[in-house]
Protein backbone atom coordinates (compact mmCIF):
# COMPACT_ATOMS: atom_id res chain seq x y z
CA UNK A 1 0.00 0.00 0.00
CA UNK A 2 1.53 3.66 -1.14
CA UNK A 3 1.43 6.52 0.91
CA UNK A 4 0.86 9.99 -0.22
CA UNK A 5 2.77 12.16 2.28
CA UNK A 6 3.17 16.05 2.30
CA UNK A 7 6.12 17.33 3.26
CA UNK A 8 6.50 20.61 5.37
CA UNK A 9 9.09 23.58 5.74
CA UNK A 10 7.65 26.01 7.95
CA UNK A 11 9.05 29.56 7.39
CA UNK A 12 7.31 33.34 7.20
CA UNK A 13 9.43 34.08 3.94
CA UNK A 14 9.53 31.01 1.87
CA UNK A 15 7.90 28.07 2.92
CA UNK A 16 8.84 24.70 1.06
CA UNK A 17 6.68 21.75 0.88
CA UNK A 18 7.51 17.91 -1.16
CA UNK A 19 4.47 15.14 -2.14
CA UNK A 20 6.07 12.05 -2.35
CA UNK A 21 4.12 8.75 -2.87
CA UNK A 22 6.17 6.07 -0.19
CA UNK A 23 5.50 2.14 -0.58
CA UNK A 24 7.35 0.33 1.42
CA UNK A 25 11.15 1.51 1.50
CA UNK A 26 10.85 3.03 -1.75
CA UNK A 27 9.72 6.31 -2.57
CA UNK A 28 9.02 9.07 -5.58
CA UNK A 29 8.48 12.43 -6.11
CA UNK A 30 5.21 13.65 -7.08
CA UNK A 31 5.65 17.41 -6.59
CA UNK A 32 7.55 19.94 -4.44
CA UNK A 33 8.58 24.01 -4.50
CA UNK A 34 7.93 26.73 -2.17
CA UNK A 35 5.55 29.43 -1.52
CA UNK A 36 6.25 33.16 -0.67
CA UNK A 37 5.35 35.72 0.95
CA UNK A 38 5.66 39.50 0.51
CA UNK A 39 8.97 40.15 2.33
CA UNK A 40 7.57 43.94 3.42
CA UNK A 41 4.22 43.34 4.71
CA UNK A 42 3.08 43.43 8.04
CA UNK A 43 3.46 39.96 9.82
CA UNK A 44 -0.79 39.29 9.93
CA UNK A 45 -0.56 39.89 6.32
CA UNK A 46 1.67 37.28 5.51
CA UNK A 47 0.41 34.93 7.91
CA UNK A 48 -2.93 35.28 5.70
CA UNK A 49 -0.94 34.98 2.41
CA UNK A 50 0.68 31.84 3.55
CA UNK A 51 -2.30 30.29 4.74
CA UNK A 52 -4.57 31.41 1.23
CA UNK A 53 -0.80 29.22 -0.48
CA UNK A 54 -0.75 26.28 1.95
CA UNK A 55 -4.57 25.55 1.51
CA UNK A 56 -4.02 25.71 -2.32
CA UNK A 57 -1.17 23.59 -2.29
CA UNK A 58 -3.10 20.99 0.22
CA UNK A 59 -5.96 20.97 -2.42
CA UNK A 60 -3.67 20.49 -5.00
CA UNK A 61 -1.54 17.50 -4.16
CA UNK A 62 -3.85 15.68 -2.28
CA UNK A 63 -1.80 14.48 1.00
CA UNK A 64 -3.03 11.02 2.55
CA UNK A 65 -0.49 12.42 5.76
CA UNK A 66 1.35 15.38 6.32
CA UNK A 67 4.87 15.79 8.26
CA UNK A 68 6.14 19.12 9.43
CA UNK A 69 9.89 19.97 10.55
CA UNK A 70 9.46 20.64 14.42
CA UNK A 71 11.80 24.10 15.41
CA UNK A 72 14.81 24.16 16.72
CA UNK A 73 16.10 27.41 18.50
CA UNK A 74 19.65 28.06 19.04
CA UNK A 75 20.56 31.37 17.75
CA UNK A 76 18.16 33.65 16.52
CA UNK A 77 15.01 33.91 18.82
CA UNK A 78 13.18 36.60 17.52
CA UNK A 79 13.35 35.15 13.98
CA UNK A 80 12.70 31.87 15.48
CA UNK A 81 8.96 33.79 16.70
CA UNK A 82 7.79 34.54 13.40
CA UNK A 83 8.38 30.97 12.44
CA UNK A 84 6.78 29.90 15.04
CA UNK A 85 3.29 31.60 14.06
CA UNK A 86 4.10 30.04 10.66
CA UNK A 87 4.11 27.00 11.64
CA UNK A 88 0.96 27.43 13.77
CA UNK A 89 -0.31 28.00 10.45
CA UNK A 90 1.03 24.87 8.71
CA UNK A 91 -0.55 22.79 11.74
CA UNK A 92 -3.86 24.42 11.11
CA UNK A 93 -4.45 24.37 7.62
CA UNK A 94 -3.39 20.28 8.09
CA UNK A 95 -5.52 20.19 10.63
CA UNK A 96 -8.51 21.85 8.78
CA UNK A 97 -7.84 19.15 6.27
CA UNK A 98 -8.23 16.32 8.60
CA UNK A 99 -4.95 15.20 8.09
CA UNK A 100 -3.06 12.97 10.05
CA UNK A 101 0.43 15.50 11.24
CA UNK A 102 3.67 13.88 12.24
CA UNK A 103 6.20 16.26 13.44
CA UNK A 104 10.23 15.16 13.65
CA UNK A 105 13.14 17.62 14.86
CA UNK A 106 15.63 18.45 12.14
CA UNK A 107 17.87 15.52 14.45
CA UNK A 108 15.49 12.72 13.73
CA UNK A 109 14.89 13.45 10.03
CA UNK A 110 18.80 13.45 10.16
CA UNK A 111 18.99 10.21 12.09
CA UNK A 112 16.15 8.93 9.53
CA UNK A 113 17.93 10.00 6.27
CA UNK A 114 21.85 9.19 6.94
CA UNK A 115 22.00 7.43 10.17
CA UNK A 116 23.28 10.15 12.02
CA UNK A 117 21.89 13.34 13.68
CA UNK A 118 24.80 15.42 12.53
CA UNK A 119 24.60 14.90 8.88
CA UNK A 120 26.05 17.80 6.81
CA UNK A 121 23.06 20.12 4.49
CA UNK A 122 25.17 18.56 1.30
CA UNK A 123 24.76 15.18 2.69
CA UNK A 124 21.18 15.37 3.58
CA UNK A 125 20.06 17.09 0.00
CA UNK A 126 22.43 14.38 -1.35
CA UNK A 127 20.23 11.65 0.35
CA UNK A 128 17.00 13.38 -0.78
CA UNK A 129 17.86 13.27 -4.41
CA UNK A 130 19.15 9.31 -4.27
CA UNK A 131 16.31 8.17 -2.21
CA UNK A 132 13.55 9.43 -4.64
CA UNK A 133 15.70 8.99 -7.70
CA UNK A 134 16.46 12.54 -8.99
CA UNK A 135 18.72 13.40 -11.53
CA UNK A 136 19.76 16.74 -9.65
CA UNK A 137 19.07 17.97 -6.00
CA UNK A 138 15.29 19.44 -5.53
CA UNK A 139 15.38 22.94 -5.36
CA UNK A 140 14.65 25.66 -3.79
CA UNK A 141 16.56 24.55 -0.56
CA UNK A 142 13.10 24.49 1.55
CA UNK A 143 11.56 22.23 -0.83
CA UNK A 144 14.38 19.49 -0.62
CA UNK A 145 14.07 20.07 3.82
CA UNK A 146 10.87 19.54 3.01
CA UNK A 147 11.03 16.11 1.02
CA UNK A 148 13.45 14.89 3.67
CA UNK A 149 10.70 15.50 6.72
CA UNK A 150 8.35 13.99 4.21
CA UNK A 151 10.54 10.86 3.89
CA UNK A 152 11.35 10.49 7.21
CA UNK A 153 7.81 10.37 8.23
CA UNK A 154 7.51 7.23 5.51
CA UNK A 155 10.32 5.01 7.56
CA UNK A 156 9.07 6.17 10.71
CA UNK A 157 4.95 5.05 9.13
CA UNK A 158 6.73 1.75 7.90
CA UNK A 159 8.21 1.33 11.04
CA UNK A 160 5.09 1.51 13.14
CA UNK A 161 3.32 -0.43 10.50
CA UNK A 162 5.87 -3.40 10.97
CA UNK A 163 5.61 -2.72 14.71
CA UNK A 164 1.91 -3.43 14.57
CA UNK A 165 2.00 -6.66 12.16
CA UNK A 166 4.43 -8.05 14.29
CA UNK A 167 2.31 -7.22 17.88
CA UNK A 168 -0.51 -8.89 15.78
CA UNK A 169 1.19 -11.57 14.64
CA UNK A 170 2.30 -12.24 18.50
CA UNK A 171 -1.15 -12.06 19.61
CA UNK A 172 -2.40 -14.79 17.30
CA UNK A 173 0.28 -17.45 18.47
CA UNK A 174 -0.82 -16.79 22.15
CA UNK B 1 -15.34 59.26 18.36
CA UNK B 2 -15.73 55.80 19.79
CA UNK B 3 -13.55 52.58 19.05
CA UNK B 4 -14.22 48.59 19.63
CA UNK B 5 -10.70 47.54 20.52
CA UNK B 6 -10.40 43.96 21.24
CA UNK B 7 -7.00 43.07 23.19
CA UNK B 8 -5.93 39.35 23.25
CA UNK B 9 -3.46 37.64 25.03
CA UNK B 10 -2.41 34.74 22.48
CA UNK B 11 -1.94 31.22 24.86
CA UNK B 12 -2.42 27.64 23.55
CA UNK B 13 -4.09 26.10 26.66
CA UNK B 14 -5.76 29.95 27.67
CA UNK B 15 -6.10 32.56 25.51
CA UNK B 16 -8.08 35.89 27.27
CA UNK B 17 -9.76 38.57 25.33
CA UNK B 18 -11.30 41.60 26.24
CA UNK B 19 -13.10 44.20 24.03
CA UNK B 20 -13.09 47.77 25.07
CA UNK B 21 -14.96 50.76 23.69
CA UNK B 22 -12.86 53.80 23.93
CA UNK B 23 -13.46 57.33 23.14
CA UNK B 24 -10.52 59.72 24.11
CA UNK B 25 -9.20 58.97 27.20
CA UNK B 26 -12.20 57.13 28.85
CA UNK B 27 -12.84 53.71 28.09
CA UNK B 28 -15.25 50.72 29.10
CA UNK B 29 -14.94 46.89 29.23
CA UNK B 30 -18.02 45.60 26.94
CA UNK B 31 -17.21 41.57 26.95
CA UNK B 32 -14.00 39.81 28.40
CA UNK B 33 -12.94 36.50 29.17
CA UNK B 34 -10.88 33.25 27.93
CA UNK B 35 -11.07 30.42 25.26
CA UNK B 36 -9.49 27.00 26.05
CA UNK B 37 -8.28 24.08 24.39
CA UNK B 38 -7.78 20.66 25.27
CA UNK B 39 -4.39 19.90 27.42
CA UNK B 40 -4.25 16.27 26.38
CA UNK B 41 -5.07 16.91 22.47
CA UNK B 42 -2.46 17.21 19.69
CA UNK B 43 -0.67 20.58 18.96
CA UNK B 44 -2.72 20.82 15.62
CA UNK B 45 -5.75 20.03 17.15
CA UNK B 46 -5.32 22.57 19.70
CA UNK B 47 -4.64 25.25 17.27
CA UNK B 48 -7.83 24.58 15.02
CA UNK B 49 -9.79 24.52 18.30
CA UNK B 50 -8.45 27.92 19.31
CA UNK B 51 -9.17 29.36 15.19
CA UNK B 52 -12.71 27.99 15.54
CA UNK B 53 -13.40 29.87 19.17
CA UNK B 54 -11.12 32.70 17.83
CA UNK B 55 -13.94 33.16 14.54
CA UNK B 56 -16.45 32.89 17.29
CA UNK B 57 -15.02 35.45 19.55
CA UNK B 58 -14.66 37.73 16.76
CA UNK B 59 -18.12 37.63 15.05
CA UNK B 60 -19.44 37.91 18.49
CA UNK B 61 -17.51 40.88 19.55
CA UNK B 62 -17.49 42.54 16.46
CA UNK B 63 -14.15 44.92 16.99
CA UNK B 64 -12.83 47.72 14.68
CA UNK B 65 -9.20 46.87 15.51
CA UNK B 66 -7.66 44.05 17.21
CA UNK B 67 -4.53 44.67 19.76
CA UNK B 68 -2.39 41.62 20.29
CA UNK B 69 0.66 41.16 22.72
CA UNK B 70 3.98 40.67 21.54
CA UNK B 71 5.94 37.62 22.47
CA UNK B 72 8.80 37.93 25.01
CA UNK B 73 11.08 34.63 25.58
CA UNK B 74 13.13 35.04 28.68
CA UNK B 75 12.99 31.87 30.32
CA UNK B 76 10.87 28.40 28.72
CA UNK B 77 11.92 28.55 24.80
CA UNK B 78 9.87 25.48 24.51
CA UNK B 79 6.76 26.87 25.81
CA UNK B 80 7.39 29.70 24.21
CA UNK B 81 7.04 27.94 20.37
CA UNK B 82 3.72 27.11 21.16
CA UNK B 83 2.80 30.27 21.98
CA UNK B 84 3.80 31.78 19.21
CA UNK B 85 1.89 28.93 16.96
CA UNK B 86 -1.08 29.86 18.81
CA UNK B 87 -0.45 33.75 18.41
CA UNK B 88 -0.15 33.04 14.66
CA UNK B 89 -3.89 31.72 14.66
CA UNK B 90 -4.88 34.75 16.45
CA UNK B 91 -2.85 37.10 13.84
CA UNK B 92 -4.17 34.89 11.13
CA UNK B 93 -8.13 35.34 12.09
CA UNK B 94 -7.81 39.46 12.79
CA UNK B 95 -6.16 39.62 9.08
CA UNK B 96 -9.08 37.28 7.63
CA UNK B 97 -11.55 39.75 9.29
CA UNK B 98 -9.78 42.28 7.86
CA UNK B 99 -9.14 44.24 10.79
CA UNK B 100 -6.50 46.55 11.50
CA UNK B 101 -4.10 44.75 13.57
CA UNK B 102 -1.63 46.87 16.38
CA UNK B 103 1.11 44.95 18.39
CA UNK B 104 2.75 45.68 21.59
CA UNK B 105 5.65 44.45 23.68
CA UNK B 106 4.58 43.43 27.64
CA UNK B 107 6.98 46.55 28.43
CA UNK B 108 5.22 48.99 26.33
CA UNK B 109 2.19 47.97 27.96
CA UNK B 110 2.76 48.34 31.51
CA UNK B 111 4.69 51.40 30.25
CA UNK B 112 1.35 52.84 28.21
CA UNK B 113 -0.51 51.58 31.80
CA UNK B 114 0.98 52.52 35.05
CA UNK B 115 4.31 55.03 33.35
CA UNK B 116 6.92 52.12 33.80
CA UNK B 117 7.75 49.24 31.99
CA UNK B 118 8.55 47.56 35.21
CA UNK B 119 5.23 47.01 36.79
CA UNK B 120 3.86 44.37 38.73
CA UNK B 121 1.23 41.93 37.52
CA UNK B 122 -0.85 43.87 40.61
CA UNK B 123 -0.58 46.98 40.14
CA UNK B 124 -1.31 46.05 36.00
CA UNK B 125 -4.23 44.52 37.49
CA UNK B 126 -5.45 47.44 39.14
CA UNK B 127 -4.70 50.12 36.52
CA UNK B 128 -6.64 48.21 34.33
CA UNK B 129 -9.79 48.16 37.03
CA UNK B 130 -9.49 51.65 37.42
CA UNK B 131 -9.39 52.67 33.95
CA UNK B 132 -12.27 50.88 33.16
CA UNK B 133 -14.63 51.65 36.10
CA UNK B 134 -14.43 48.10 36.96
CA UNK B 135 -15.59 46.70 40.91
CA UNK B 136 -13.32 44.17 40.47
CA UNK B 137 -10.36 42.87 39.04
CA UNK B 138 -10.99 41.19 35.60
CA UNK B 139 -10.40 37.20 35.78
CA UNK B 140 -9.13 35.14 34.19
CA UNK B 141 -5.29 37.19 34.80
CA UNK B 142 -5.51 36.27 30.99
CA UNK B 143 -9.01 38.31 30.10
CA UNK B 144 -6.93 41.14 32.34
CA UNK B 145 -4.20 41.05 29.93
CA UNK B 146 -6.54 40.94 27.13
CA UNK B 147 -7.91 43.96 28.29
CA UNK B 148 -4.39 45.79 29.24
CA UNK B 149 -3.15 45.76 25.71
CA UNK B 150 -6.05 46.63 24.15
CA UNK B 151 -6.09 50.23 26.56
CA UNK B 152 -2.82 50.29 25.69
CA UNK B 153 -4.20 50.39 21.92
CA UNK B 154 -6.75 52.83 22.67
CA UNK B 155 -3.93 55.23 24.16
CA UNK B 156 -1.53 54.66 21.10
CA UNK B 157 -4.57 55.27 18.67
CA UNK B 158 -5.27 58.45 20.74
CA UNK B 159 -1.77 59.87 20.29
CA UNK B 160 -1.67 58.63 16.68
CA UNK B 161 -5.19 60.69 16.14
CA UNK B 162 -3.47 63.90 17.64
CA UNK B 163 -0.33 63.79 15.78
CA UNK B 164 -2.01 63.33 13.04
CA UNK B 165 -4.14 66.28 13.77
CA UNK B 166 -1.50 68.18 14.53
CA UNK B 167 0.34 67.49 11.08
CA UNK B 168 -2.92 68.49 9.59
CA UNK B 169 -3.07 72.03 11.40
CA UNK B 170 0.77 72.56 10.06
CA UNK B 171 0.13 72.01 6.71
CA UNK B 172 -2.92 74.50 6.88
CA UNK B 173 -0.55 77.22 8.39
CA UNK B 174 1.83 76.64 5.50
Amino acid sequence: MSNRILGIDPGIGICGFGLIEADGAKARALDFGAVTTKVDAPISSRLLELYDSLVQVFEETKPEMVAVEKLFFSKNITTGIVVAEARGIVLLVAEQKGLPVYEYTPNEIKKCLTGYGSATKTQMEEMVRIHLGLEKKPKPDDAADALAVAIACSFSYQERQEKYKFSNSRKEKV
